[in-house]
């Protein structure tokens, strides 16, 4: 039996793709690109690679239904449900633990539910790279994607020393992980060759990951061990997360454990990826009309270049005589927002949030 | 009884305010400002001054049901539907048959039914002058609306020398009508103070309209002959309109008499008038937000001035990072235009119209 597991973090809200993402139905519920929801597709892209019955989801409560109805080619039982958000330390340590409940031996994938990637074998490559790697040395591997162009919208990961091979690929230690830089900054990245965008995919052992736990975030690791102990003395992991949950530390797994470790290597990526953070991410894998713009659904644009008009089929979305604006229509909503502004739709929704009169148009 | 008339002309298509505005469900039939329908607006502007049973509407037939169910304080025999559009002059005439047929002494208003006009005083005092002036000569009268900006968007009349007064009102010969003029030549029109706005509203007896048809536009006039005497023989009008209106030449009211006629005066009008013939026109009428937005129903403005943003209730339009941006949701369509390109959405109704796919939402 493969001691090789996924780990899919399906946790996230997905407001920049509000309205047609909804708090109950984020962006891996949708088919934003591809004709199946994205979680699915990331399910579907382990294929061949990692059993199903050793792919895990955790996400939340409220998803919980819809998340075991889009993997339903999963077991039921490997979609673990957060009782609240404790930011993405605590759900490595939930998974470390359930994962190492069941085998001891493990070594896992921790992988985002959202992103697009076309070339599932070179991510396989990358990923079975990553496995040997860590089932080799006790470090933690981060997958660095190849820059293609300055983004500013990503943090970097600083490769350092050149450690070892694997299939011909490198395995370098990490210098440091860094925030992500303005345009200036992302072009010195990109032209010396030593920076790889961090996509939030990191492999290791479930022995490697829990130590990094105990000695970088103590008292974190102090709840995992009540919950690991919980489930040794057979009690439900439902009851345990009741109990335990709440108590835990909210941290990102970076600030916790990534970038205060010193055993942390990175495998640079040699396939297609994007985390088609917001609606324009989501343009770029449309063919656009004569115009540049990208329609969808019933939509239309008179006269109008650039814009991105996306709508149910039974609900006309005409634009007229402007360029480059977001325009989406889902079910009992429809936001107007100009391409460049996207990264403000976030703010939108917090606001509709705090508003009784729109709140449930979450 | 009362010799007096109104014709309230209720035939338009109404796109320029789609997709609110339906093919069958047009302007007139809107709220579109003030709590009722335009039209049932117009009808009461006429309160105390004509009774309702000599208050007609002409339309088309496809809105027949619309404008009785919208006019009920009318008897619904009032309500005379076109079996097709053949522009104003053919509308005119068949007014004039239909009243000149009941009242052979009549005379009568023929007036817009989707203007907006908050002095109702003001509006019967200056038709009153109007009807005076039509009982005493043979003249056709215009009201002409005293300009308050050099508009480009509607026609103008000259006025020429005065003829007399009535009720401290001059009534001027018309001099001649013009087309919309471009900005400085409003400018010129404005400054003369010899200039009005032609509202389309016009006050005149059956026979000196009837004498009027018959020199200018005779092939028209002898259509018109036709309708007089089957109705005269006890047919019925809807069947009389069937073998006659398609016959008939389409030609506009100003084309057809009031460019050519010699007995056109005018009266100025003092009371305030908006035909609203746009989204921004609308706008006016409301209260902004402090952004100067303009918000009706579930509409909200996060970060942008000057937009007009029209929902349903149950319909939330969320405009964020944007300015000067039409807005409108409307059942199974919504229309997004910049507010300097209202003009163009006429034509984007064409194109929807072209469209068998899009055919249904007009």
């Amino acid at each position: 039996m493969s001691k090789r597991y996924a780990v899919i973090m399906a946790g996230g809200r997905g407001e920049r793709f509000w309205p047609r993402s909804r708090l109950q139905h984020p962006k891996h519920l949708l088919p934003i690109v591809g004709d199946k929801p994205m979680l699915a597709q990331t399910v579907e892209r382990l294929d061949g690679f990692i059993p199903r019955e050793n792919i895990f989801v955790i996400t939340n409560r409220e998803q919980h239904d819809a998340v075991v109805s889009v993997c339903s080619m999963l077991p039921p039982e490997n979609v673990v449900s957060e009782p609240m958000g404790r930011d993405t330390a605590a759900a490595v340590g939930l998974a470390t633990v359930v994962i190492k409940h069941r085998d001891p031996q493990a070594s896992l994938a921790m992988l985002p539910a959202d992103h697009v990637i076309q070339d599932s074998k070179g991510f396989q490559s990358v990923l079975d790279t990553a496995f040997q790697a860590a089932e080799k040395e006790p470090v933690l591997v981060t997958i660095g994607i190849t820059p293609t162009e300055p983004a500013t919208g990503y943090g970097y990961i600083h490769r350092g020393d050149e450690l070892f091979d694997i299939n011909g690929r490198t395995i370098y230690r990490v210098q440091r992980f860094v925030e992500k830089p303005n345009l200036q900054t992302a072009k010195q990245y990109l032209d010396s060759g030593e920076y790889f965008w961090n996509a939030g995919m990191f492999v290791w052992t479930a022995e490697t990951i829990a130590a990094a736990l105990e000695d970088h975030t103590p008292s974190l690791y102090r709840g995992l061990t009540e919950l690991e102990s919980g489930l040794r003395a057979g009690r439900s992991l439902e009851e345990l997360l009741d109990e335990v949950y709440p108590t835990l530390d909210r941290i990102s797994i970076d600030y916790a454990v990534m970038e205060k470790a010193g055993n942390v290597v990175t495998v640079e990526s040699d396939f297609d990826w994007d985390d088609v953070g917001s609606w324009p991410a989501v343009a770029r894998h449309f063919k656009g009309d004569d115009h540049g713009n990208t329609l969808r659904g019933a939509a239309l644009v008179d006269g109008g270049e650039g814009n991105i008009v996306i709508s149910d089929k039974d609900h006309l979305l005409a634009v007229c005589g402007v360029d480059d604006l977001i325009v989406v229509h889902a079910g009992d909503a429809t936001l107007v927002c100009p391409k460049d502004k996207a990264e403000k739709i976030k703010g939108l929704v917090k606001k509709l949030g705090d508003d009784p009169r729109w709140k449930s148009l979450l």
